[in-house]
């Protein structure tokens, strides 16, 4: 019987993982991703005290910091929660029992997609959630990443460094990452932002052959391919339908399509255990972190709270927060 | 005209100016002690992914990010600030005057004193409120530390390493610091905890000297002395008075008198303004930071967002929410 299980391996989690160390709680970690979120991050450059890690060095310093304090992490996905006379048991996908008298929740978000015809067939060939991981795959190429926020802005620049060519699509008349960004992207000559526009479909080679206007129009990647740097390298060539004109045509021929679109909060065993949301699908705390069902905690991205100010050093706060009350809880 | 001035350079004010940078935001920090409370803390162990840091060290980290992303940190104390027509005027000792468009009140706390007859007029000799600074004059000596929370008992700790024998007084009977701390005060064998126990006088040797009673107790602090490897220090021997016996007398031979009981938020600037304190006196936010006075934002120790959970990772991330809140509000 644990003390506490954390679920979720992200800042957020090995934060609340580091403070229930201190507070000498009985306790373990269970995330199926090491770090979470920001280990796909190039770079962070905003986490006080840390500057200019990648977001991989970041989670190995939370990480490390956690087991330093003895607190143990074991990587598997957790496939519900069930509520007992005393407590919680945790099923994991090893049909392990975890049994704890608390539960944080920092189960994070998973990655926003767009939701259009061909997305989900070429994720992998071509199609990717993750500038940071794939971006040496593009070197010399063409590609679209799909977003406006920070880390669109931020994956585009790190994509420029490797593509020939970056092409930011925005469904608005104007980015919303931090200036800092904005200027990057105004200084890096190879991304060009195309505002109010959507991609309505993606079409492999495969689909772009049974079309003379797409074979035209992929003709003319190749037609550079051959000029320049590039292989060729048709197989892996894609056609974005866009829902308007660009350069004359509606059909825009890239090697690769990033989707940066932002993440919706992971919520299924909240919602399964009672736990309330709120209206945009978020897990709805106090202030004090504290969900609906006595016992269970919400922090990080998942939670409602500061929910529009989702940063690693607002997660990791959250997790000294709850761990803090989930210490108090158990002593009264 | 600034876009904002921060006042206050501790962690949350310095990662509002990290923040700030990040939003292209001209301001300015104005903290006559940089660093803030963090810097007297002998070690800061749970700030995640900088464990066992000194707080001097910790707080270097803090400042060196701070101006690595542009921001300027002056270190003057803030006299005033005054509401003008598009902003506040803000006044330091110097006599010059800032303005911003907005402020964000980072000012932290002060250290409690005990208000007993003796401690003012001592301080500075035998009297001290930071054992961190003041633990290595206190070599071979007796002291005692008063206090029962994370600072009390971690100083009670760093003082043992250098005095003969510390004494914690607490006026509860039962610490309240985090279980590590608890248990590093079981191992070290030179703490005594005295329970719900309280200093009522402490008295100079000049005082001892008039009674007979007090002069025989503090013989017996000579004689150890005298037997051990303590120098006559007769000069520095002070007096404590307890509310309670302690080995058959209500007075103790001390060298030493450390006060850590906690702090008092600052909030003269924030109460002349017009800001809405809480009963207990720290200054009173939303969810966003925001305090009563439009422009004006509060963050760390001195609000009463997480007042109870007062930790270098929680006032780094109101710093941040805040900044992020300010840069939304100065672009709406």
């Amino acid at each position: 019987m644990y003390d506490l299980i954390i679920i979720g391996a992200g800042p957020a989690g090995l934060s609340a993982s580091i403070y229930a160390s201190r507070y000498h709680l009985n306790h373990l970690v269970l995330g199926f991703e090491p770090g979470g979120t920001i280990s796909w991050a190039h770079k962070v450059d905003n986490y006080p005290g840390l500057p200019g890690l990648s977001g991989r060095q970041l989670a190995e310093k939370f990480l490390d910091h956690t087991k330093l304090l003895g607190g143990k992490v074991e990587q598997k996905q957790v496939v519900g929660i069930e509520k007992t006379t005393d407590g919680f048991k945790t099923l994991t996908e090893d049909k392990q029992i975890y049994e704890s008298k608390t539960i944080i929740l920092a189960t994070g978000t998973k990655r926003r997609e767009l939701g259009v015809p061909g997305e989900k067939e070429l994720v992998g060939k071509g199609v990717s959630y993750c500038p940071t991981c794939d971006a040496p795959f593009y070197k010399d190429k063409t590609v679209v990443i799909v977003g406006g926020a920070n880390a669109a802005c931020s994956g585009a620049v790190h994509l420029a460094k490797f593509a020939r060519q970056v092409y930011l699509l925005y469904r608005r008349n104007q980015l919303r990452a931090e200036p800092t960004w904005l200027e990057e992207i105004k200084k890096t000559e190879n991304i060009t932002v195309l505002y109010e526009t959507n991609i309505k479909t993606i079409l492999s080679n495969v689909q772009v052959a049974k079309s003379e206007e797409l074979k035209a129009q992929s003709a003319k990647l190749k037609t550079i391919a051959q000029s320049g740097k590039l292989e060729d390298t048709r197989e892996q060539v894609l056609m974005v339908e866009l829902d308007k004109e660009f350069e004359g045509s509606k059909y825009m021929a890239v090697e690769g399509v990033f989707v940066e679109i932002g993440g919706a909060p992971l919520t299924q065993l909240a919602s399964k255990l009672g736990i309330t949301l709120d209206q945009s699908g978020y897990i709805v705390t106090t202030e004090n972190l504290e969900t609906n069902v006595p016992g269970v905690y919400c922090v990080g991205d998942c939670g409602s709270h500061w929910q529009e100010v989702q940063q690693v050093i607002t997660a990791a706060a959250e997790g000294a927060v709850a761990a803090t009350n989930i210490y108090k809880y158990l002593h009264r």
